[in-house]
């Protein structure tokens, strides 16, 4: 069986750890691919653990004991999220995305994976002390900055559907008001998609009026899950009274301004300090 | 500024290119992360692309010239591809999944990035030599495995709809039959989100009759796209003529026995080779 030297070790490391953040690898793991003892793997992973926070990159926490392991947990600088904002509202801004009536096309933003990685990244390094263990959300557009931050989280998404689906099983349904249109809306989701008494990160593209965060709280009741955070990608400035009081979001559009052909978006300030 | 010594800018290295493979960074740009010249960095990521050869990783390239730089191409081997399928077949077939009426609840897989990650890595291994610009779906379940697809081989992913959106401006409708109900539906694409004479690859979780890729292959006829793949993650043994001829299936599944709570289902044995 091959043996490894330790620089292509730790360089394995690094990528393992890069690959799957917040998952606790075990030792044994690491003697097994890399076919070497449990005491040379410790040595190479305090090598990695010191070069992550060289690096800035965030830290690698060790299990002791029997069970031993490691996880990298990475976490962001103001720096980095400041460029990745920047870059955000550059992008969104564009007045090429102006649709007729106000709207703003997004889409193609939010269904771009290198893109929506940067976005989860901020999202995940703002929420994991709080250590959720599930993320929801409600289709469609939210899906996936809430797969790419359960991703970086390591922990699975629920998405919760606007019709019930025979695949699905048991469901429960809720009713809600949208917060801008005021109308009622249905919303399911599966018995099975949710453990009870779960910590869950709601995640959610735009937040206009805030009535759908609201549903998706209020669905969370259902289930006897605790609610730890709130995140958005977009908040718009109106209505200033959102129907949810706590909430991370990560740029705000002030405002769309149709006949001159100007998007108005920021970064939040909050992040940046 | 911060001055990195080379086994620090090497492991940082295998960081960068692992969270984003099949990119192209400049050597510049390492340059101003590193504080370094772009002759240190060419001999790191000379180093950096034996270590990923080494390991077995795939294999680093490197563009020459004036924009100069490097980009990290995975390459899943056999045995990898193995551990996984067997692994997924293990937890397809616990009999628990089956629902009323002989479907099969798969939804919290389909939504589990840890398990999606790995899928997709398969699926982005067996595609990358026929570099696909874009990735199609079609709402709502096969979206997670159509960004992550997205996100290891760098390329966007474009959603059809079942329904037109007043936020996807412009879009192009198609009906379709369902191969497996004889149903007529409809589907939607955005203009925007699919550039002309793209080199699409249709991803998707399930595939019965394969009503739904040859809906998806006929809409590629209306942007002028080439459909160079067709990646589902699970195939049914029947019926065993499909409305489309070439796809890549990782899974196959034989046999739904509800009385005695049996799924039968195996690996594709054409990736095992």
């Amino acid at each position: 069986m091959k043996k490894y030297k330790r620089n292509q070790r730790v360089g394995a490391l690094m990528k393992i750890f890069a690959e799957r953040p917040n998952y606790v690898f075990s030792y044994n793991y690491f003697s097994e691919i890399f076919n070497a003892a449990k005491s040379t793997i410790s040595e190479d992973v305090a090598i990695v653990r010191e070069l992550v926070e060289e690096l800035d990159y965030g830290k690698v926490e060790t299990i002791s004991g029997a069970s031993g392991g490691a996880v990298f947990v990475p976490v962001m600088g103001v720096r980095e999220k400041n460029d990745i904002l920047n870059e955000l509202c550059n992008l969104f801004s564009n007045k090429n995305r102006i649709l007729p009536g106000g709207f703003i096309y997004f889409t193609d933003i939010f269904n771009n994976p290198g893109i929506v990685t940067n976005i989860a990244r901020i999202i995940a390094s703002e929420f994991t002390d709080k250590k959720p263990d599930c993320i929801v959300t409600v289709e469609t557009k939210g899906i996936p900055v809430s797969i790419l931050t359960g991703q970086k989280l390591n922990v699975p998404v629920a998405v919760i559907r606007r019709n019930n689906k025979v695949t699905e099983g048991a469901t429960v349904s809720i009713n809600y008001v949208s917060g801008s249109s005021n109308n009622i809306q249905t919303m399911s989701l599966s018995r099975r998609s949710l453990k009870e008494n779960s910590r869950v990160l709601i995640v959610d593209d735009f937040m206009k009026g805030g009535g759908t965060c609201k549903g998706m709280a209020d669905m969370m009741r259902e289930f006897n899950a605790e609610v730890v955070g709130t995140a958005v990608v977009i908040e718009t400035r109106e209505p200033g009274k959102k129907l949810v009081d706590e909430y991370l979001s990560l740029l705000l559009l002030n405002n769309i301004n149709e006949k001159d052909g100007i998007i108005d978006i920021q970064p939040n300030n909050k992040l940046l300090k």
